[in-house]
C-alpha cells in the first residue's frame, strides 16, 4: 500500500517537476552561423505548427457547416475535445513512442517527454518546436475521423477513441517512417503524411463507419440514397480555406529546416506546390460536377481541392509546377467519383473524409515515384508496402478499439436520440437556439 | 495531325518536367551572412504569402455575409473557385507576362513559369517565393471583383473572367510598375497596389456592375432605393477581420526583403502604419454614420476599415503615424459619401467594394507625394498618369470582356433565377437548408 | 487667439509630419550577427502582434456567438470599434503613459508615440514591432470589457470608456511592472499579462456588469437563473480556436527575443507550455460538467480552454508539462465553479469573462512562484500584492468610470430597447434579417 503510493507520488513528481527552462541556459551575447540556423529552424516548427493547430478549427467549421443544425454544437464539442485530448496524449506517451525508437524498429518507449529535452533534438532546433510540430500532426489525424461518423456516434466513446488514437495507433505506425523505423530502412517515402497522417485518419474512420453504420434513413428501405445537406456551407468553406491556409504549415514546414538557402529554397517551392495542387484539384472537381451533373457542387470542390492537398503531401517539393497540378486534379476527379461510389457501398461518410483523407492520400503516395529520379530509390513497390503495412495495421486496430467499445459502453446514440440530434440528447443544449427550423429538416 | 499530336506532347512534357528541386541543390553546413538575408527575404514572402492567401477567405465571409442567403453558396463557391484560378493562369502565364518585360516596357512573355527559376530572382530569395507572393495579389484582385456583382451574375461568365482577369489584365497592368515598365520609369509609385490591385479589381468590378445593371427590385421604378440586408452581419465582420490581418503581409511584405535592420525596421513601421490607417478609417465611418445618420452603421464601419487599409496601401512606409491616421480617415470618409452616391447613379455595387478598393485606391495613390520629400521624385502628375492610364487600360479590357461575354454566353440570370436565388438556381442546394425565412425575405 | 490657434497647428504638425521613413535610413549590404537577432527580435513581434491583433477576431465570434441574435451585429460593431479605438489611443496616449517611466515610477508621458522612435527601443529590436506588440495587448484588454456586459450596455458610453481603458487606466497599471515601475522593483511577476491584461480586463468588466446590473429576465423575481442560450455556438468555438492560436503569439512573443539559441528555446518551450494548459483546461471542464451535470457543456469546456490559456500567462516559460497541464486545469475547475457562482450573486457576465480573464488570471499570477527557484525572487506575497494593487486601481477607476458615464450619458438602454435588442434598436438593423426565430427566443 505504501509502495504504490510513493510510486504514484514519485511518478506525479516527474511528471510535474521536469524543468523547462533549466535546459536553455547559456545566453551567449550573439548567435553564431550555427545559432543561426538553429533559430531559422526553429522558428519554421513554431510557425508551421500553429498554422497546422489552426487546422483543428478548420476541420471544426468544416465538419459544423456539413452536419445537420441538430448535431453542430457536437461536432464543435467533438473538434476542440480531441484536439486538446492529441495535445496531452502526445506528451504522456505518443511523443516518446514515435520517435523514441531504434533504427529499423517498431516501436518505441512510453516514457513522458519532457519540455525542451535535448535528446529528442539533433541539435539543429529546438527540442520544444518539434515536439510542438508532431503533436499537431497526430491532432489533425483524429480531426479526420470525427467527421465521418458524426451525428450518429457518442461523444465519450470518440474520446476514448482519440486517446488510443493519439497516443497509441498513430505513433506507432509514424514511428515505422518518420521515426527512422523499419519502412524508412526498406526506403518507403512520405513527405508530410499523405499515408501516415491523412490515410491512418481515414482508416480509422472508415473502420468506425463499417462498425457504427450508417444514419438512420440515409439509405432508405425502398433503394436509393437520401441526401442530408449541410447546415451551413459558409461555414464549410471557411474551413476548407482554414485548413488550406494550414497546409502551408503542413508540408512547408515538413522541410524540417529553413537554416540554409536550399532549405528556404525547398519550402518556398513547396509552397507553390501546395497551392497548385490544391487549386487544380478544386478547378478538376468544379469542371467534372458541371460536365456530370450540369451543375456545380460546392461541396464537392470544397472537398476537391483539400484533395488536391492530400495527393501533393506525400511529395510537395520535387514535383513540377505542372506535375504538381495533374496530382492535385486526379485528387479531385477521385472526389467526385469516390462520393457516389461509397454511398453505393452504404458507406455513410458524412463530409467526405474517406475519399479525401484516405484515397487521395493512398493516391498521392503512390505517385511519389514519378517524380523522383530512380537514383533516389523511390520505387512504387515500397510506396505500395507502406500503403498496405500502415493501413493494415491502423484499420485493425481501429476496428479492434471500435468493436471493444461497441460491446462495453456502446458506441452509438439510440434512434430516438439520432432523431433528436446529439446536440439535444447529449448535449441538451442547441446550436442555433433562435433560428427556425426551414423545410429540409431531417 | 502527327506533328500537332507531338507539339502538344512537348508542351505537356515542358509543363510537367521542369523539376522544382532540381534549381536548389548545393548544401553549404551553415548560411553566409548573405544567406541569412536570402532567408530572411524568403520568409517574409513566406509568411507575408500566406498572410494575403488568408484574405481570400476573408472575401469569402464578407461576401457572404453581405448578399442574401439565397445567394450565400454562390459566393462561396466563386471565391473558391477564382482563388483557385488565379493561382493556376499566374503560373501558367500572368507571372511572365508581369515581370518578363524589359525596363520601360509594356509586356513581357507568354512563358509558363518555372518554380524556383533562379531568372526570376535577383539572387536575394527564393524565386519560388516571390511567385507565391506575387499570386496572391492576382487573385486579391479577382476577389475584389466577384462583390460588386453579385446575386445577378452567373458563375461561368464570372469565372471566365477571372482566367482573363488574373491571367492577362491585371499582369499587364501590373508590368507597368512593378515589372520594371514604363509607369516605373516614367516615377509612378505605388508601393503595396493601391492602384495596381485595388483600383484595378475596382475597375473591372464597375465595368461588370454598369454592363450588368442593377439586382432586381434595387432601384424601383416609382424610386427609392430598396435595401438588401446582408445575411449574416456576422461572417461580414470576420471577413473584415480577416482582410485586416491579411493586410499586414499584403503592406508588410511588399518591402520585399527584411534580411538587414533598415528593411526590418520598415516592415515594422509598415505594420504600425497599416494598422492606424484602418483604426482612422473605422473610427471616422462610425463617428461619421451617427453623425449623418443617427445611427452607427456596422456595414459601414466595416467597409471604413477596409478603404482605411486600400487608402495607406500605395505608401505605408514614409507616413509618418498622424499622416497614416488622417489618409485612412479620408478613405473612410469615402466610403460613407461614395455608397450612397453609386447609389444615385443605380451603381448596384452588393458589398460596396467600388467605394472601398476604386476610390479609396485612388486617394491613396494621389496622396502618396505628400508623405515624400521632393528629392524622391514623386509628384502629383505622375500619379495621376499612373492612376488614369491604368484605369483606362483596366476599365476598358474589363469592359470589352464583359461585352463579349454578354453577347456570346450571356453574363446574367433569367428574372425566375434571379428571384429564386443563384443557390437553388444554379447550383441546386441551399446555402442553409435549415433556417427558416424571416419578415425580410426578399 | 493667434496664439492658440498657432498652438493648434504646432501640435497637428508634430502629429502628422514626424516621419517614419526618416527612422531608418543606413543600408548596410549585409546584416552583422548583432543585426541578425535585431531582425529575429523584429521578427518576433511583428508574427506575435498579427496573432493577438487575430484575436480581437477571436472574442468577436466568440461573444456573437454567445449573445442572443439581436444583439449580434451590436456586438460585432464594438468589437471592431474598440480595436480601432485602442490602435488610436495606445499611439496618442497609451504607449509612452506605460514605457515612458522612471524605473520604480508610477506614471510616464503624455507624449504621442513617433512610428520608429528609436528611444523607445534598446536597439536589439525595431521599435515600431513593439510598440505594435504592446498595442494589441492593450486592445486585448478592451476585448475581455465588451463581452461582460454584453446585451444592455449602449454603444457609445461604451467606446468612450474604452477610450479611457486603452488609453490611460490599462497603460498607468502596465507600467508599474512592464514599464519597469514600482511593481516591477519589488519583484512582481507577470510574464504575458495574467494580471496585467486579464484581470485587468475582468476588473474593468466587473465594475461595469455590477453598476450596470443583469439583463432583464436574467434573474426573476420568483428566483431562480434564466438561461440565455448563445445564439451560435459554432461561432463561440471559432472565436475560442481563434483566441488559441492568438494565444501563441501572445505567450510566445513576451519572450521579447529570439536572437540567441536560449531564447528561441524558450519561446518554443512557451508554446508547448500554452498549448498544454489549454488542453488540460478544456479536459478538465470535459470532465468536470460530465462529472457535475451528467452533461459535458460546450460553452465550458470552450471557456475552460481558454481559463487554461489565461492561467499559463502570467508564466508560460518555467513550468515542465506535467505542472502546466496542472496549473491549466484548475484554471478550467475554476471556470466551471465561478460561473455558477456568479449566478448566484446576480453578477449578469454574458459571456463567463470574468470567471475566464479575472479569476483563472489571479490564479495564474498566485501560482508563479511554484515553478520558480527560490533564488528567482519570485515570492507568493509579492504576487499578491500586484494582483490586490492592480486589481483595487482598476476596478476603482473602473467604477469611477462608469458611474460617471452612468450620470451623464447613461450607460443602459432603455427596457423597450432591451427587450426588442440593440441590433434593432441602436443600429437600426438585424445580425440575420431572414433567419427566422425558434422557439427559445427571449
Amino acid at each position: 500500500m505504501n509502495l504504490s503510493k510513493n510510486l504514484i507520488r514519485a511518478v506525479i513528481a516527474a511528471l510535474l517537476l521536469i524543468p523547462g527552462q533549466a535546459l536553455a541556459q547559456e545566453t551567449p551575447e550573439f548567435a553564431s552561423f550555427a545559432d543561426t540556423a538553429y533559430i531559422f529552424n526553429t522558428l519554421l516548427f513554431l510557425i508551421g505548427g500553429f498554422l497546422v493547430m489552426w487546422m483543428a478549427a478548420g476541420f471544426t467549421m468544416l465538419e459544423a457547416g456539413l452536419v445537420r443544425t441538430k448535431n453542430v454544437a457536437m461536432q464543435c464539442t467533438k473538434n476542440i475535445a480531441l484536439y486538446s485530448i492529441a495535445g496531452l496524449m502526445y506528451w504522456a506517451v505518443g511523443y516518446n513512442l514515435m520517435y523514441g525508437i531504434d533504427a529499423g524498429g517498431v516501436i518505441g518507449s512510453f516514457a513522458v517527454w519532457a519540455p525542451g529535452d535535448p535528446a529528442t533534438s539533433d541539435g539543429s532546433y529546438a527540442s520544444a518546436s518539434d515536439w510542438f510540430f508532431q503533436m499537431v500532426f497526430a491532432a489533425t489525424t483524429a480531426s479526420i475521423v470525427s467527421g465521418t461518423i458524426a451525428e450518429r456516434i457518442k461523444l465519450w466513446p470518440f474520446l476514448i477513441f482519440t486517446v488510443i488514437l493519439t497516443g497509441i495507433i498513430y505513433p506507432i505506425q509514424g514511428s515505422w517512417e518518420w521515426g527512422t523505423g523499419w519502412l524508412d530502412a526498406r526506403g518507403f517515402s512520405d513527405f508530410a503524411g499523405s499515408t501516415l497522417v491523412h490515410s491512418t485518419g481515414g482508416w480509422a474512420a472508415l473502420a468506425g463507419a463499417l462498425i457504427l453504420g450508417p444514419r438512420m434513413g440515409k439509405y432508405p428501405k425502398g433503394g436509393g440514397i437520401h441526401p442530408f445537406p449541410g447546415s451551413s456551407l459558409p461555414l464549410a468553406t471557411l474551413g476548407t480555406f482554414v485548413l488550406w491556409l494550414g497546409w502551408f504549415g503542413f508540408n512547408g514546414a515538413s522541410q524540417l529546416a529553413m537554416g540554409t538557402i536550399a532549405d528556404a529554397n525547398a519550402v518556398a517551392i513547396i509552397f507553390t506546390n501546395t497551392n497548385t495542387a490544391a487549386a487544380a484539384g478544386a478547378v478538376a472537381a468544379l469542371l467534372l460536377t458541371q460536365l456530370m451533373y450540369k451543375k456545380v457542387d460546392l461541396t464537392l470542390v470544397l472537398n476537391g481541392a483539400l484533395a488536391g492537398l492530400v495527393s501533393i503531401t506525400a511529395e510537395p517539393l520535387t514535383p513540377g509546377m505542372g506535375q504538381a497540378a495533374l496530382i492535385g486534379a486526379v485528387g479531385g476527379i477521385i472526389v467526385v467519383f469516390a462520393v457516389p461510389m461509397l454511398d453505393k457501398f452504404k458507406i455513410d461518410d458524412v463530409v467526405g473524409a474517406i475519399p479525401v483523407h484516405l484515397m487521395a492520400g493512398i493516391w498521392g503516395t503512390m505517385i511519389v515515384p514519378w517524380t523522383h529520379a530512380p537514383e533516389d530509390g523511390v520505387t512504387y513497390l515500397e510506396q505500395a508496402i507502406g500503403v498496405v503495412s500502415i493501413g493494415a495495421f491502423v484499420f485493425t486496430a481501429s476496428a479492434i478499439l471500435w468493436f471493444v467499445l461497441k460491446l462495453t459502453i456502446g458506441i452509438r446514440v439510440s434512434p430516438e436520440e439520432e432523431m433528436m440530434g446529439l446536440d439535444k440528447a447529449e448535449l441538451g443544449l442547441e446550436a442555433y437556439p433562435e433560428f427556425g427550423q426551414g423545410s429540409q429538416r431531417v
